[in-house]
């Protein structure tokens, strides 16, 4: 199989969906699409790598479904209905291509997304790079700039999860029963799009960690966010797994879960209790403050960084 | 420095142009576009990679600066105007990552696009994947299926003088003059608009080689493509500098030419001449067939192909 029949076996055969508002799809020099009046595109690109984003003996099928998924995921926090994708797929072999395929058609087929162009190449190592585009009604995007002080902060999803799996895996008990929660990430577009609906303005995913990324809102926002690490969703599991310390790093910094952190007014409870934890609360200042039953708990990795 | 301080100053104070349409930059989850009524979004993904798309020993500012360009050509064979990037950054170390940046800078600052989006991570191996987006009237982007039996088959650029300066550069004479032809990769974006406002509505950048890419464009419209070897810009002078054999595979299967191929019903002649090279036509069939003054050429290479 030479390039076009990898890109045609491998990719287009397995992802025919073709979203209503393209007027020209994969197979051109560049894929056309409408933005119908009244809607904004949103979009995002991450790149995701053997050895990096997944461990080498890793399924590749199930990492290039993670890799879609959690590229999607930054849709979710806009609030934003997936749309289109391009994608960037570099192979070690014809076979590794395939199976990357095969994960993300696997990752498509729930989405109602279309493969809407891409560039296959050979590659030292294998990796996806995945832009994905959604659409928005305008002005509605849920951005990480847009905190205030006095509001409640949330989390939808959990932490740590995703972290102890992948640590399983890693360990060699790959029938670890976290593993799918590293393995399965569900980018919760549901919930996402709720939660602009209902008028939250505020949102990001996490993906370097909950503290690392509610640093990444605190700064944007320009003020404090001050955490209950007992009212974190997962937190009080993890520790019957793991001791103390490993549970707080594994919830704070672990990274990798897909969740949807928010913040939102406090007449606003009511609507959210129903598929949300309020985690904490919104000061003036700056930084990410933790406490444990009201005790203090200093922050020791703060996430995933490349080149550290 | 760290991924997110890398990222900073290797990229976003390099690259300080919003377009007038974003409503959400680079720095969140997704950044926000609007696509005003009348118009269409075109996109286009490549890959470039150290020891694939540039010699290992090439310098990476230029290596990056081309790898935009490059991306950006499959705008110009639309007829679309840049706007958006969205850039995957794979670096072997902070350093190479700085030096991607000099040279995804140096493209940007003449194209009046946004670096809207990015991922930045540490890899085995120094690559760019580069998402470009640009803005089309309603309908009037060029497809590569458009070609109908009768028009004239057109070259804007020229052919073989990039593959022969990449040859160049491979055998030790870096100051060979044919070089800036590999290195300063130029979209023919001011020629693929004019193209698209005189009514074309057939085209396609020349990147896999002259034949590789008539070929595709023969496929999308099930047509015949003829072409006149001797009236190819870049032939005769080419022919002054390697022998027989290697110019037309220069010519005809060289690659990242960048040129733009396209057709035209022949009353456009008068309008295209002053810009393009009339190198053929086509005819009823398919495949491609070349002719050097009237003697059939066998065409050997295909074009550059990835896993053969």
């Amino acid at each position: 199989m030479d390039e076009f029949e990898i890109i045609e076996h491998a990719f287009h055969q397995r992802m025919p969906f073709v979203h209503q508002f393209t007027r020209l799809s994969n197979g051109d020099d560049a894929s056309i699409h409408a933005v119908p009046g009244g809607r904004e595109l949103a979009v995002s690109t991450d790149i995701s790598m053997a050895g990096k984003h997944w461990p080498e003996n890793f399924p590749l099928n199930d990492a290039a479904c993670r890799a879609v998924n959690a590229a999607v995921s930054d849709l979710a926090a806009m609030g934003a209905t997936p749309a289109w994708m391009w994608l960037g797929v570099m192979a070690t072999s014809p076979g590794d291509a395939d199976r990357m395929g095969q994960g993300v058609g696997m990752a498509l087929s729930t989405l109602s997304m279309e493969l809407a162009g891409g560039d296959t190449i050979s590659s030292p190592v294998n990796a996806l790079s995945v832009t994905v585009a959604g659409l928005l009604p305008e002005g509605s995007g849920m951005r990480r700039d847009a905190a205030r002080a006095g509001q409640d902060v949330w989390l939808c999803g959990n932490a740590g999860f995703s972290a102890y799996g992948l640590r399983q895996w890693r360990q060699g008990q790959h029938g670890g029963t976290y593993i799918p929660y590293f393995r399965d990430v569900r980018p919760l577009l549901t919930e996402g799009t709720r939660l602009r609906e209902l008028g939250v303005t505020c949102c990001i995913d996490v993906s370097d960690g909950l503290c690392a990324d509610a640093g990444h809102l605190a700064d944007a926002s320009g003020v404090a966010l001050n955490l209950r690490l007992e009212d974190v969703p997962g937190f009080p599991t993890l520790f019957r797994e793991v001791n103390e310390e490993e549970a707080i790093r594994l919830v704070l910094s672990g990274g990798e879960d897909y969740a949807l952190l928010f913040t939102a007014a406090t007449d606003m409870r009511g609507a959210l209790h129903a598929f949300a934890s309020r985690i904490g609360q919104c000061g003036e200042g700056s930084d990410v403050h933790v406490t444990w039953n009201g005790r203090h708990i200093s922050i020791g990795g703060e996430g995933y960084k490349h080149f550290t």
